[in-house]
This record gives C-alpha cells, sequence and structure tokens, in this order.
C-alpha cells in the first residue's frame, strides 16, 4: 500500500511516462497524486490553438480537465499548481506551496522528470523544485521547527529521449495487471494520437527488456524509471 | 528465500564486504555459497609469511581452512578454485568450472568486486569472470544448446575505497539482525584485528546514510551494494 | 559514393542495427561489405536448437545461408570468420585477416557493436577487433613498412538497450528511401518475428527524435549511430 | 549556403574560437550573425583600464567598435546587448530579446560557450541564454501560440583550457582557405596580441589532429567545436 | 604559511570537514577564516529546538557563539553572514561581500562544499557562491577595474555521504598532529556526540587509505579533499 | 631529490611528453630513469621506412640509440625492453621485467600512457602493463613472501589529442628552469621536426594554462599530467 506523488512540469506528462506506476500503486490500494506545476498552454498544446479564436484562459481550462479525467482512470488525486510553462519559473512562494502538498501527502515515492532535457525548458525547472521540496520536506531532522516527513523515494520518469537526457534506468516496473487503466488514460488525449501508439510501444520494449534482465517471461508492458538514491533494503 | 553467490579474489573478501548479505539470506531461509577464486596466498596473507620456513601450501591450506571456518559461521557453502593470486589469472576453464557452478547453484543474486580497483591487480579480474560466467550461464536463450538459469541479480559490494573505485552505491542493505554472525565470523581472521574494527564502523556509518535515505530510524548496521543492472518490479 | 564496412559479432546483428545504412550506401551508389566474426550458433539460434538431432556444423550452415541472403538483399558483400561464439574469442591471427580486410578493401565508414553491453559477452569482444584493426589499417604512418588505408570514420551501431550500454547516438541517419530494403532483410530472419517488429518500431521511434532534433518533418524511418571520434569538415 | 548565429559572452570571445567558422559560412555564401551579450568591459579590457581617467562608457564604446569591424572582417554582422559582465546576468527581457533575434535570423548552427567553465563566471551563462531561446525559439510545435523556426543545430566553440570545461570536440572544422579572413579579424584586437599567437598556434595544432583523423592531409588550420546534439543525416 | 578560507553553508560544516586543515594551517604558522553563510538555525539545530518557547533569534545566538568557539579552538577567525537556511539564497550583494572578504584575506586555498548533494539543499549553492566570489575575486585580470587577488586553489571537503555527492577525493591530508585540537573543536558541538564519533571514525580510515597510498605508515588521522583545479607545481 | 620512472610504449614517447619533469627531477638532485617497452620500429618510424633495403633490425638499432642518447641529454637512464609494436603485447614475463625494475628502482614517481587512446593501439597497453607492475610491486603488504617498495605516485603524461583520451590534467609542472634541456633533447628526434614544433608550442600554451591557474606570472613553460590517485599531503 504504496503512497505516490508525481510532480509533471505539463498536465500530460505525467500519463505516458508514470501512468502504469499510477494505476499499480491505486490498484495495490495505495493512493497516488499528481501535480501539474503547469497546463502545458504555451508549449505542449499545439491542437488546440490551431481553433480559431482560441484564448490562453481557454486552453487551460481544457487541459486541465483532460488531465484530471487522466488522473482520475489512474485513480490519482490532482492538483494544478498553474505556474506558466515555456518558460516555467518556479518562485519561493511556489516552491512552499509545493512543500506543503509533500508535507501532507507524505509520498512513499515521488517522481519527476529528468535534471538534464536537451528538448525542453521546463523539464530541468520541474526536478530542481521536485528535489528542494523533497529535502525542504523531509531532509531536516528539527521536529519543532517545520513539519516533517519521512524522506520519500526519488524517482526519474522515463524521457522523450533518453540517451540524450542522460537517463539509465536502473528500475523496471511490470505493468502488465494495469495496462488497460494506463491505455484509456492515454486515450483522454485523444488528440495526440502519435503519442499513445509511442507509449505503447515503448511499454512493449521496455517490458522486453525487463523480461530480458531477470527471466520473468510473463512481463507484457514496462516502464523504466532511475531510482536517484540508493535503495534501503531490510531483506535480501 | 533467496539463493546468494559471492564471487571473491581471494580467501576473505566476501567475509568483510559481504558477510552481513550472507547471513541475512540464510536467516531468510535462503541459501548462500562462497566461490573464492584463489587463497590470497601471496597479496593478502601477510601475517602468515612472518614465520620462518613458511611455504606457500601452507599459506594456502590455513587460509582454505579460515575461509571455510568463517563461511560455516555465516552459513554458506564454500568452493575455493585456487588459482593463484598476485596476479590472479582466470583461463578458459576455470571459466566454465564458474559457469557450471552457476548453473548448477542457480543464484538469485551474484556478488562480486567492482570492475576498477587501482590497489589491487587482482579484483578487477574477478569482475571480468564473473561478468563472463554470468552472462554464459543465462544470458542466451538457447535451451537445447546448453543448460542456461534465470538472469541472476548482479551486485557489486564495497571495495576499500570506494569513490577511487568509481564505486556509487544504490543499495543498503540492513544487517542489523544478523550483526552478532558478521563480527564472529571476522573474527575468525583474528590475526587481522585492524580490518574488524574497520568493517564494524563502516557498517555503521553505512546504517547512518541509509537511515538519513530511508527515515528507518532502527537500523544499526548496514552494507553497501552496487546493483550493476536494473531492477524489476513487479509491484511499487 | 561512400565504402562501408561492417563488422558483426553474430551472424545477424548488422540487418537489425545497420541495415538500413547498408541499403543507403549501396542506394547511393557506394559499395558495403559485412564481416561476420562468428555465426551466433551457440547463443543466437535457439530456434534450430530445438530440432530433434540437431549439430553445430548444420546450425553454422543454416544461419551462414540466411546471413549471407540478408547481406545480397541489401546489396552488401558477406564474409563469415567464423571464429566461435559464447564466448567468442579474436586471436592475433583473426585480428590480422580483420586488419587485410580493411585495408583491401578501404572503408569511408567502420561501424561495430558498443565497447560495452552488459547482455552479451561477444559484442564488447567484436568492438575491441574492429577498434585494433582499424588503428593497425590506418592509424600509423609508415608507408613502406605496411600498406595502410585512409582512416574510416568509426561508428557504433545500437544495441538492444542502448543506456545500460552507455550508448548516446549523435547520429541519426534517415532510412525513409531504403525502409523496404531493410524490412525484407530483417524478413530472412523469418523465425525471429519479434526481432523484426521490435526493430520496425524501433526505427520509426528513431524517425520521431531525429523529426524532433531536425525538423525535417519528412523523415519516416531512422537508425542511430555514435560516431566514436570528431567528424571533420570541410564545409559548415 | 548556411545561416550561423554566435552568442557571445563578451566581445571578443567570437573571434578567436568561432572566426574561421564565421568566415567560411560567409565564403560559401552564406550569412553570419554575431550577438555579443557584452562587451567584457569589466572583466576584459585590462589593457583599456590601465589609461588614466579611463571611465566604463568609453571602455564600452571602444570594444564595441572593435568587435564591429572584426565581425565586418569576417564578413557577419553584429548585436551588442549590452547586459553588464563580471558577472553577467540574463533576465526574462534579455531571454527574450535573444529568443527573438533567433527567430528572425532562423540559423541552421547556432555557437556558444561551453556550459561550464571554472575560469569565467560569465561563459555558463552565455550557454544558459543560448540554449533557453533555442528552446524556447524552436522547441516547442506550437504554431499559432508563437512563431517558431526549425531548431538550428547547437555547437559549443573551444573554451580556454578545454580539459578543465568538460569539452570534448566531436567536430573539427577545415578552415584553411579562410584563414587569412580570421587572422585580420584577431589582428583588430591588436592589443591582446599574445591571443593572437596562442589562436594561431591551436589553429595548427586542431588541423594537425584533423589531419591525423580524417587523413586529409591538406588540412593547415582547423577549428575545434562540440555538437550538443546528434546530427540528423539523409545520406551516409 | 598559507592562508586558508573555509566557506560553510551552516555553522558547524567547517568543523567536522575541514577542522584538521585549518588547525594544519595554524600550526604551520599561516592563518585561518571560516565565512558560514548561515547558522543553520533551521535544518541543523534540531536539539535547541526541543527546549519550549525557543525561537529562531535565540538559537541563532547558541549557534553563532559555538561557531565562533570552535574556531577560536582551530585558531580560526569567523564571519558569520546570517543568510537564512533551508533554504539557503545569496543574492548580489550577498555575493560581493563574500568577494571583499576573499580579496582582504587573499587566501592561498579556499574550501567548500560539493556542487552537488542530495541530501542537502543549501550545500550546492554555497560551493556556487563561493565559485563565483572565487572568479570573480580572481579571474579577471584587470588592475584598474576592481581590486583582484592570486587566484587561490580551490577544495572541496568531504560531504556525508561521498558517492552520493559525487565527491572522488584527490588529495588526502595527514592531520596526525593536530588531532587534538580537531577533536577538541568538535566536541564545542557537544550537543551531537554522534558526529564526533563518526568524523573521529572517518578519521582514521581516511588515514588508513592515505597510509595504503602514499606507504607513509604513520599518519594516523586524516581528511579527504577533491582539487577542483589543477594543482601547479614547480619542483617534483 | 625525487626518483621518477617513465614507461614509455614507444621509444620517443617520453620526450616529447615528460622530458620537462624527467630534467627538472635531475635538476633537484633526483633520478630518473626511462623503460621503453618497444622501439615503435613499425607504428613510429616512417622516416626510416622510406630508406631503401631499410631493416626492422636496423630501424631497431637507430631508434634505441637516439632514445638513448635523448635520455642521456636529459640526464636519464634508459632502458629497452624490445617487446615489439603495432601491436605492443605483454606477456607474464615482461610484466615480471617491469615489476623487477621498479622495485630495484623504487620511484616516487611513476610516468605513463592514458588507459584510453583511439589513436594508438600500444598506449592502453604500457597503461595497463605499468598499472600492474605497479601494484605488483607496492600494493601488498607481504614483506616475506616478495619485495616491495613504497607505492610511487601514478601520473599520467599529455596525450595527442587530450580531450579524446579522457585525460584531464590535474597538475601542471613549471619545466621553465629546464627548457633548454628538453629542446635538446626533443632535437635529437631532428627528423620530426614538426613535433619538435608543435610540443614547443604546447609547453607554452600549457605555461598561459599555469599562470592563470596559479597566478604565477614567471611560468613560461609548462608540461600537464594527471595524477591517478589522490595525494597525501602531510602539511598544507
Amino acid at each position: 500500500m504504496k503512497r505516490l506523488l508525481v510532480v509533471s512540469a505539463h498536465a500530460a506528462d505525467f500519463v505516458w511516462r508514470a501512468g502504469g506506476a499510477i494505476a499499480l500503486a491505486v490498484a495495490q490500494g495505495g493512493e497516488a497524486l499528481v501535480v501539474a506545476l503547469s497546463y502545458g498552454e504555451r508549449g505542449e498544446s499545439g491542437e488546440l490553438w490551431k481553433e480559431p479564436g482560441q484564448t490562453l484562459e481557454r486552453v487551460k481550462t481544457i487541459r486541465e480537465a483532460e488531465a484530471r479525467r487522466a488522473a482520475e482512470v489512474l485513480g490519482a488525486g490532482f492538483v494544478g499548481l498553474d505556474l506558466g510553462d515555456y518558460p516555467l519559473r518556479v518562485g519561493e512562494e511556489a516552491l512552499w506551496r509545493l512543500v506543503d502538498i509533500l508535507v501532507d501527502f507524505a509520498p512513499d515515492v515521488l517522481i519527476t522528470h529528468t535534471p538534464k532535457d536537451p528538448f525542453n525548458p521546463d523539464h530541468p525547472v520541474a526536478y530542481e523544485a521536485a528535489e528542494k521540496a523533497r529535502q525542504l520536506a523531509s531532509g531536516a531532522g528539527v521536529a519543532s521547527a517545520f513539519r516533517t516527513i519521512r524522506p520519500p523515494e526519488f524517482w526519474l520518469f522515463e524521457p522523450h529521449q533518453p540517451e540524450l537526457c542522460g537517463f539509465v534506468p536502473n528500475l523496471f516496473l511490470d505493468i502488465t495487471p494495469v495496462w488497460e487503466k494506463k491505455r484509456a488514460a492515454m486515450e483522454v488525449f485523444a488528440s495526440q494520437a502519435y503519442l499513445v501508439r509511442y507509449y505503447s510501444e515503448r511499454a512493449e520494449h521496455r517490458a522486453n527488456h525487463a523480461r530480458r534482465i531477470s527471466g520473468f517471461k510473463d512481463i507484457e508492458r514496462a516502464e523504466a524509471f532511475q531510482r536517484v538514491l540508493p535503495q534501503v533494503l531490510r531483506a535480501l
């Protein structure tokens, strides 16, 4: 029964890259929460802007609704911080809102973007905010000075061009049992049909990798992650 | 109930660096086997050579007996391949003996030295042999051509000067429950009192690291490892 | 009109990973030659070994024929060195045969495996042989002591699990115009239907990456490579 | 016929490090534009400050004139953003000016400093601004929301102490045909005679490297660059 | 007779990590100065906050007094910049104060935190400030525009979990002769008994490493550092 | 009064890359010894092979004489192991000869090639032999089993294309006082006039780097090295 928090730079990132992890956490009886720092209204809403007379507010409303619906399909809560995108900026106040969310939700696992991404100005900003918030929420041991939580595991999800983002997976998650949920969540973003297909194939490829590493022949879909910190085991 | 195989360049390496992991595997109802490629008769038996009239054969006999006793204390089997040390050489025949051991024992986890060690000519040789043997025992999927096993996890144990060996731990193992066993095994090598103390303190330091990472406040001793391949998870 | 030499550890590697590059070189009026160091008779011929009474010689004959046919489809020559696999060993004599092939063929581009591959004991051996042969064939400037050629470009093709092999592509090749040739060559290895699909999807993903990097919207299939040495340009 | 944009932290950086590339682009019928973020009035104008009664404004005026003249010699346009140096700061407004310049000029190649430089506080700032501007100008696919251009190639030019800046060249450019232009441009900065000599010798060394890599024996002067993103090729 | 400047993110960092270097500099007839950017009043004063009715001002006063006393024991001067912690922010004004301190003190060696630390939000901020200040104080050669000093050596001291901070020591300092001074300085922070023991053991471990590297058998305590820049030697 | 041992893959490597260090060691009253593993008779004697009727033996004799003379000019002893080049192979017996030389000479500093060099098949072989010999000569503490020496410092000298060999200097040596000796030693290899000029200019560039790092304005020539192991200091 794990608690999972996903910090997403834009409205849809969490679906493609961690939708399986979210659905699995929920299927295991756990709880999941998605925080979208922005709605991707400028940089990732190309289709919507083709409509004549489109406005920033309307784009944000549509993206927010889609993201919320996708989170629902996966069984997760959703919070949008509406900080703006391209470029995303996370100021002191927004950082402390993120800290508060972390302390209130007290996740076992925190997932976000890679610290490097040559294709996106906002992903590294999201990483930095998530890292700092995690440190502030848990790193200091001063019970009376500020509320703290047990430090969550810290994972990166798979970027679009892994090698160029310095992403080296050290964890594959078998999402076979919840695949249909992830597929349904991806289909909420119907206009991005290409991505549905891309991440469906990717899930099969990662499953192939996972089978080869582990020998578990029944893995059919998987997601790749990079654990930033060492894992602490209490049994082999 | 995990099966654990440790490939050690010299007779005592496995005790200092993976003694806790071995004892824990056994305590959990699993099985452990230690393969020592050499007895460390030249490079790691300084005290014994101070005796006048000492011979290579006698040194090997003593080291073999100590290593076997230490393995016994931890609850593990012990096999010595007697390939010679300083420098250790693993030829084609020795490699296939290692493959056979792997296939017969079918471990869940394989542990050995780091591929780089500026202080020891034999440790990288042991790594290379263990890696190749693991690939030959499990990597190929040709059922009828040669026997294969499910690929074991592949871990590196902590070298003496971690940073200079490129060792970056991504796994801390809580060995608190089996600490007395590790201590007893280390004390078999009574003449190396310094190492007993060094690795006792190290276990506490790694526990401190593990507590800080995980928030589990009752970890008192830990061992550090680096998992070479991604982990494949079937649940969060 | 480029001359392309591909050094493949096993019989089929060149098809999945550089089939497009080969077909493109030929389509541009160039010439391509494949050197297979082994036939992959032990490690990569699982299906064939399922036949009762199968023999090593027969497996090698079948694999050799398939590889030759696939090379033909792509328009390339084919040489098998039959050095044995799992593990592949390239001795002094074999190395000099490779040097001779390089000097005779005088390629503009030499392509082989990554120097690191945790999933395959033979790929790094092929890399090392190709690198040494390239250096011996071209690196020294002693015209009268031994024949030399102009140093070819040195590329790595894409391994199965790129990040874990330390593969970071710095070159995407648009293989859209020759895609049908690559597909046909892959289909020679009919028994490995899964790989046909895997590398077909991969070609689309790499095309997606290449489009995003370059903005060339008509790239539909691509292959990824890593150039080992700097490129020398004579015009921007 | 390539369009080349060079982003220089201070007034003269572009001459020493990319003067050949600029002259070559122009000689090939292309177009080049230099953007200097500052005039290097504090940190790189030591000689000028030796004059009694010197003022900041006068130093900037002199440096601006020199840089403009050097750009002219190379055949390039010149824009100075006058953001101040030691330390250079690029705020939101300046970033968008840079984006506008990129969108208006639509370069094929964008060249700037390395992201790391232990000897200069301003070079990494210039890198970061150029990277973000490039992403904002081209990375997002939202045609109607903001104007975008085809993503230019992204190159780093050679820093003064390459290894300590993490610079690993993957591209050498033969500037033999335009060497006299580069030399003339360098001589505009007559007071820095040492640098003229240093970069003249460097051009010969890099030519030596390029000859050794390529076998092209007629390269006499070269510049080294590091391409940040993979190259997308449409032919071998 | 070396002059040593230590930039510490919080009040006590310098004692655990560079106390020996400070005492040694002083014992050799040199001079040492500690700059604490904050007092660690929020993140590193857990014990103090257990007192009922505790206030931020009181915590800072106590920490400042302890740090000053510890510096005194080591023979160093102490300056507290009181910039606040968790998170520490170093603005333009604070940066220039640091530059002024550097220029006034003119150290031979500057020591600070690692640029990466997954366990602490403030350590990388301290690194960045120290690096920029060092560059501004010494990097530019403009005598008349601003005062400059001879560039000090730049060292990183040992973080709590070295490998995870990317710390690779390239310098061990034998602190045997001043060990009692370091011990006494650590004991000023009596409430942190655990750290006293941890860093005492660490000093012995590093001495063990140093003995093994150098063969100097009389080293009993050592500190590890990473020199950021090459050393310039005038004799072997 | 330092003892310096240089292991050179071919006859002339030591002059270009460590001639200054050798001359400096001698000038300080120390002693220097050069071990050439081969004479570079195949790969680095291009000029000599242009003579009609040239033979391998004659080339080796000439190269041996030149190398010996150059060593003499620098004040160093010279030993040629004549192991052959292109490719160089260091077998078990040759390794033990190198160990014996190390134990007999007991150097304070050991210098050799980088472990990686894409332009030369022999340099990494020389590195590996030097590293193993150093470990065997000093790494083990077994006084009675085999003679050992105090572990020498381990340095890499500058390769021809530093960045491509992964060379990152962490040590610059001021060779101004012995420059004339290095120049004279280089001139022994008169036929390689280009290299004399290249390494003369390089010495000035490295001096420029060293001045900028250290502020010592009187450094006119320098050599760059990379210390492989941490330095152990007994005073700041």
